[in-house]
C-alpha cells in the first residue's frame, strides 16, 4: 500500500498541475502541458472532464498527439467520442491512433458502425484494421502492431537511417529496424543502436542479426511473451507462414498479457470459469458472474454425492459413536487445506518453469515428506482438542476417551498425507496430459479429499473400534 | 501447452544448431554462431557442458560477449565458475557482466570471497558493486543497473551523439538517454529516437522531456514496475533525494516483478508463507516448506476449536438427528466454495486495479445478488440430493423426510450467501486497513465459514424443528 501512495502522489502532482492551469483558465499553458507530460496523466485528466471539453482540447492539438491521447483512453470514453464527433473528424483521429488499440477499438463496433466509418479512412488505415481485425485476440496477430520501421539489406547506414528519419514520425518502435526483400519478407534486424554507433558508410548487411527471435501470427500470445520474457526483449517481430513481416508485438503486451494469464490462472484455480474478453467486476451483470461460479458449484455439489453415499452407508457407525461424527468436519477441513496448499506451491512452480513433468517422482516424495512433518503435527493437535473438547463426551461401554482419540488423530494424519499428495499430484497430471495445471480448482481438492478422507476416517475406524 | 511445444522448438533450432557444431568438432564455426546467436540461447547451450568446455568456450570469445553470456547463466553456475577460474581471469568477466546481475552474484559470496575478489576489480566495478549491494533488494535501488548513457543540456544532437558513440559499447540501453547537469542531477530525458530525427545542429534543450516518470531509490519494487507499465517505459530514471540520477530499471525487470508479485499472491492465498529470498520448489529443503505451511495448519486447527465447541453443544440434537450430523460437511463445503470464489474474484479484481475500496457497498451488494442466484441453486440440488440419499434414513418421529431437507436446503441458502459475503468482504478490509487482500488465504475464508456455516445450521434446525 505504501508503494502505492507514492504512486498515486506522483500522478497526483501531474494532475495537479493541470488541475490547476484549467480551474485559473489559462488555456494556452494548459495545451502546452498537454504537450509536455506523459499522455497517460493527459488522458486521466480529460477523461474526468464533461465530453464536449474533451473535444476542445483535443482539437487544440496536433493530430500526432490527438491519436496519442485518444490510444490511452479507456475503450468506453473512446466508444463514447466515436458516438460525439461527426464521422470525417473521427477518422482523422483514428488514423493517428496505436494500431493495435484501434484494431481493438473497431471490433468493439457494431457492424453497421464499421461500415460508417469505412469510407472515411484512409486507404492504409483502412486495410490495416481490417487486417488487424482479422486475427484471433489470443493469437500473436490479434495483439500486434503494424507500427514498425523497416530498411533493406543493400543499404548504407546513412542511407538507413535517412529511410528512418523518413518514416519514423509516423512509426513509435524505431529501436529495433527491420530488414526485408522488396516482398517484405524477413531477413533480419538491426538495433538502432548499431546503426547510430556503425560509420555511416557500413552496409546494413555487414551488422544484421539474422538469428533473430520472431514469433508466428497464428502462436498463442502467451508464448509471444514468453519469448519477449526470456530473451529480454523490446519487441518481437511477427512472421506469416510466408515469412513476411506482418506486425510486431512490443514489452508493454508482454506485461498486459502476463498479468492477465496469471489472473486467469488464479480465477481457475479458484474455482471461476473464465474468457479472455471478460469485462471488469462492476461492468460485469451479477447474472454472468453467477454463470461463471455455478458450473463449479453444481459439478462439486454433483461429486460431493459420493461423500453423502458414504456417509449415507456409515449411518449406523455414525449412530453409536456420535464423536465421530462431530470431527467429520474437522476431518474435510484439514484434508482441503493441506491438499490446497500442495495444489499451490506445485501450480506456482510449474508455472514459474521451477519444476517440469519429469520431476513427478521426486516431486511426490518430497510432498510425502512434506506431508508427513504437517501430519505429526496435525495428529497431536488433534488429539489435545478431542482431550478438551469431548472429555465427557458419551462414550460408547468398552470405549477409553484415549483409544477414540488417538484412532480419529491416527486417520487425520493420513487424511493429511494423502491430501497433499493428491494436491500435488493432480496439477502434474493435468500438465501431463497437456492441460493447463491451474484448472485443478482448490474447490475442486477439497471436494476430492472430502471423499477420500471419509474413506480414511470410516476404515480406520471401523478396524480398531472392530466394527464389521 | 501447444504454446510452449512452438516455444521449445524455435529455442530447440537454435540448440540443435550448436549442438551439430559441437559434435562435428567445427569449433570456429561454433564460436561464430556464439557470437550470432541470442546470448540466453548460447548460454543454455553452454550450462549442459562440463565446466572447463564452458571456460574453453568463453576464453575464444571478445570480452564483451563473455559478461553478456556470463549474465545470462542461472546464479548456481556463475557460482561454479567464480570458484574454477582464478581470481584474475574471473575479476575480468565479473568487470563485463550486467550491473544489476552482477550485484546479485556479489551479494550470494561470502564475505571472505568479497574481500578476496574486490582487489582485482578495476575501480568502477568495485565502487559500482558495493554501492548497488547496499541497496534492499526489494526496493528500486536494489534492482537498478547503473549501465545508462547520460549527455548534457548545453549539447547540439551532433554533440550528444558524438558523446553516445563513444560511451556506447558499454551501455546496453542507449533508446533512452539521460540528461545530467555536473553533478548527475537530472535534468530530463531525450530518446535516441529524438536524437536521430533532429536536426544536427538542434540544442538537446529544444528536445528534452522534462516531465518524465521515475523512481525514487527506496522506493517499492512493485510501484516501480507499476510506474513501467502504466507509461509504457522501455526503463524509468532512478534518483537519490538530491535528484542525482543513480541508475535505471529497464521493462525485463518490471516483467520479473510483476511475475514474482502475482506468484507471491496467489501463494500467500492458498495459505503458504513466502519471502522474497525463497529458493526454488527442489532446491528448498522439505523442512523449510513444512514451515511455509504450518502456520496456518495449525493457526486453522486452533480457530477450528470454535467449530469443535458449537458441535459439542448442540451434540444432543445431533444424536435425536442424525440426519444433520450426516449433511454437515457437505454444509462446510459448500460455504468453503462459495467464499473462496468470492474472495478470488474480488483479490484478483482488485490486484488488476478493476475495483477500489471506496466501490465496498457496490461489491457486498452485487456479491449479494450473485449468490443469492448460487443460493437458489444450491438449494434444490440439495433438497433433491436428500431426498435421493436419505429417503429410507431413520427418522425421529413426528417429522417427514420433506420438512427435514427443506431445512437442511434453506440453511444451506443462508450460508451460500454469507460465505460469499464473507468472503468478498474480508479482502475488502484487509485492503482497507492497509493490508495486502491475498493474506485473506483460501483455507482461511474456509475455517471461518466453518464456524458461521455450523451457527446458521443449528440456529435453523433448533427453529425449524423446535428444540430449544
Amino acid at each position: 500500500m505504501a508503494s502505492e501512495d507514492r504512486e498515486e502522489l506522483q500522478e497526483a502532482e501531474n494532475q495537479e498541475i493541470l488541475q490547476d492551469l484549467s480551474e485559473q483558465g489559462k488555456t494556452a499553458e494548459l495545451v502546452e502541458m498537454f504537450e509536455e507530460l506523459p499522455t497517460m496523466d493527459v488522458a486521466e485528466f480529460m477523461e474526468e472532464k464533461p465530453l464536449e471539453e474533451v473535444i476542445a482540447f483535443l482539437r487544440k492539438l496536433d493530430i500526432e498527439d490527438q491519436g496519442r491521447i485518444f490510444s490511452d483512453f479507456s475503450q468506453s470514453i473512446q466508444l463514447k467520442l466515436f458516438h460525439a464527433l461527426d464521422r470525417r473528424s473521427f477518422a482523422k483521429v483514428f488514423g493517428h491512433m496505436f494500431s493495435d488499440i484501434r484494431a481493438d477499438l473497431y471490433q468493439e463496433l457494431t457492424k453497421e458502425q464499421q461500415i460508417e466509418l469505412l469510407p472515411y479512412l484512409d486507404k492504409h488505415v483502412r486495410e490495416d484494421v481490417i487486417i488487424l481485425s482479422a486475427y484471433p485476440p489470443e493469437t500473436a496477430g490479434g495483439i500486434m502492431t503494424t507500427n514498425f520501421a523497416t530498411i533493406f539489406a543493400d543499404m548504407t547506414a546513412a542511407e538507413a537511417l535517412a529511410k528512418i528519419r523518413k518514416d519514423a514520425p509516423s512509426k513509435d518502435m524505431i529501436y529495433y529496424i527491420y530488414v526485408v526483400d522488396d516482398s517484405m519478407v524477413m531477413k533480419g534486424l538491426v538495433t538502432l543502436k548499431d546503426l547510430v554507433m556503425s560509420d555511416p558508410k557500413d552496409k546494413v548487411i555487414e551488422m544484421i542479426n539474422e538469428f533473430f527471435v520472431y514469433s508466428e501470427v497464428n502462436e498463442d500470445r502467451e508464448s509471444v511473451a514468453q519469448k519477449i520474457e526470456k530473451y529480454d526483449l523490446v519487441a518481437i517481430p511477427v512472421l506469416n507462414s510466408l515469412n513476411q513481416l506482418v506486425g510486431i508485438v512490443s514489452h508493454e503486451e508482454a506485461i498486459d498479457i502476463i498479468r492477465a494469464e496469471q489472473a486467469e490462472d488464479f480465477e481457475k484455480f479458484g474455482g471461476i470459469m473464465t474468457s479472455p474478453n471478460d469485462d471488469e467486476y462492476l461492468q460485469t451483470s451479477s447474472f454472468h458472474h453467477f454463470k461463471k461460479r455455478v458450473v463449479w458449484v453444481v459439478s462439486l455439489a454433483a461429486i460431493g454425492i459420493i461423500s453423502g453415499m458414504i456417509i449415507s452407508a456409515y449411518q449406523s457407525v455414525l449412530e453409536s459413536f456420535i464423536i465421530l461424527a462431530m470431527y467429520m468436519p474437522m476431518m474435510a477441513a484439514t484434508g482441503g487445506n493441506t491438499g490446497s496448499q500442495a495444489a499451490t506451491v506445485i501450480i506456482r512452480s510449474l508455472s514459474l518453469g521451477e519444476i517440469h513433468d519429469e520431476d513427478w517422482a521426486k516431486i511426490i516424495f518430497k510432498e510425502a515428506k512434506i506431508s508427513f512433518m504437517l501430519s505429526l503435527t496435525v495428529a497431536i493437535l488433534t488429539y489435545l482438542k478431542i482431550a478438551f473438547l469431548s472429555f465427557h463426551a458419551l462414550l460408547p461401554s468398552g470405549f477409553s476417551m484415549s483409544y477414540i482419540a488417538f484412532t480419529i488423530s491416527f486417520a487425520i494424519a493420513i487424511q493429511v498425507i494423502t491430501s497433499a499428495v493428491i494436491g500435488a499430484g493432480l496439477p502434474l497430471i493435468v500438465r501431463r496430459m497437456g492441460g493447463d495445471p491451474a484448472v485443478v480448482a482448490s474447490p475442486a481438492i477439497s471436494t476430492i479429499v472430502d471423499i477420500t478422507g471419509l474413506l480414511i476416517y470410516f476404515t480406520v475406524a471401523s478396524i480398531t473400534f472392530g466394527i464389521s
